[in-house]
């Protein structure tokens, strides 16, 4: 994509986190939301705030660039006319959201599907006021300025001091996956679970004192585009369970703060 | 206790929570903490800010009032002259403190360990610079502010409509706990992990539109303490998984939106 071109799709993605968080706002805290369980999926409470933030999104999109097509969490996906999709998750951590705890977050991505290239994903998180942007090839930014941390292989991370991280272990659907994550947690220093999207942003920003791993599985393409030019902005790696890269179709997803902690996950996964 | 004496008590309490905030908001989101795995157990994470938030508080209350003992997380007890304790945890949600996600507290009871009341519970959020503060008999303050919240038995809540809480999945360490908390998320709505002390206060705001449920164990008298004052003066419950009132020996802990829903689930637990 040429630079004017993301310099456009850049402010599009600001856009849409602004309109979205000031939907989200005025429903945070708020009781009565009509919270409309369609499933019994930890995903699936949908409340009025997430198809609001959701359309308001859409109609921007449409509105501002008629040729980009939509994947969305709520409703229909709209087909691309240029091959750039806009890839949008108005609440991801809703279940925090229905609690009244600011940490959910609003994911916004946009992949060239041609080749499967998340080119930018933003995080936006209206409550507190916190966005990251991250654009494939350059240093991701957290509130527009470059985020002040890189990871690299010069350090020997091991599991045994890591910290695992997973949204709820009810995402670990089949004996396969629950043997995965029992057998992850054994062997990491410590597991803590919740945070949704907040796990991923964590890990870029380099907030805890132990290196991060994340094994999350039954995601969609939603929940994770987003994070990746983030997590992979800063160095840290993010595949799916077999070391594979993220695509459309990818459920379980691996993120780890470098490759050495990285390889060592995946020896446990495919053990 | 007598009234001029409870507006000293907590007035030392908002200086605890004043004096504790201060250091916590220092070591913020700062990576190398240097926690240190005391054991192998979820709550076993201690950091700097840990220690220097309790021995602040500590150093303040042996100055300001000098007869009351301190019950601790991290320090050794000192004993009461005049049967108040103060029951104190520096930052309960350590797991979510160590990842920069703002939903920790600082929990700051006063007991009368005579009779096991606990007359005055705290929690304090210094990044968010959320305060909630519950007195025995009296409606509890979020912000100085009373709580607009009050639980009754005019509705006539159901588990099935419920959301249930737990920090983690394990903290359910025995067959037996791991059986009930199994139990009761096959029954309740749905089930989120995470939160810490947030899911007492989130419950006690009335923020959710579910009524809620949290069922925790493997807790320390000074994990709960100071949410007692806050979730019984807007009506809520709190007990033991025996239904009933909790003190300094408890450690598995029931809370409820009201008692028709806590009778349910006390039902799921003895079942």
């Amino acid at each position: 994509m040429q630079h004017e071109n993301i310099r456009t799709k850049i402010d599009l993605a600001n856009t849409l986190a602004d309109a979205s968080g000031n939907i989200i706002k005025k429903y945070f805290r708020q009781p009565n939301l009509e919270a409309e369980t369609k499933t019994t999926e930890i995903s699936s409470i949908v409340t009025i705030a997430d198809r609001l933030a959701e359309d308001a999104m859409v109609a921007i999109i449409k509105k501002e660039a008629p040729n980009d097509g939509i994947i969305r969490e709520e409703g229909e996906n709209i087909p691309s006319k240029n091959g750039y999709y806009w890839v949008l998750d108005p609440i991801d951590g809703t279940s925090s959201f229905v609690k009244g705890l600011p940490i959910f977050g609003t994911l916004i991505g946009l992949v060239d599907l041609d080749n499967n290239l998340p080119l930018l994903g933003c995080v936006n998180q209206p409550i507190l006021q916190e966005r990251w942007l991250g654009i494939r090839g350059q240093p991701p930014c957290f509130n527009q300025t470059i985020i002040d941390n890189i990871y690299t292989n010069n350090i020997n991370y091991q599991l045994t001091e890591a910290c695992l991280t997973s949204t709820t272990p009810l995402m670990f659907v089949t004996p396969r996956q629950q043997a995965i994550a029992t057998r992850l947690q054994k062997v990491c220093r410590r597991t803590a679970f919740g945070g949704d999207c907040y796990n991923y942003v964590s890990l870029a920003m380099g907030w805890s004192s132990m290196p991060m791993v994340i094994l999350e599985s039954d995601l969609k393409y939603y929940d994770f585009c987003a994070l990746i030019p983030i997590i992979e902005g800063v160095g840290a790696i993010i595949t799916d369970w077999s070391g594979n890269p993220l695509n459309s179709h990818s459920t379980e997803i691996l993120a780890a703060s470098n490759q050495i902690l990285h390889q060592q996950a995946l020896k446990v996964i495919l053990s």
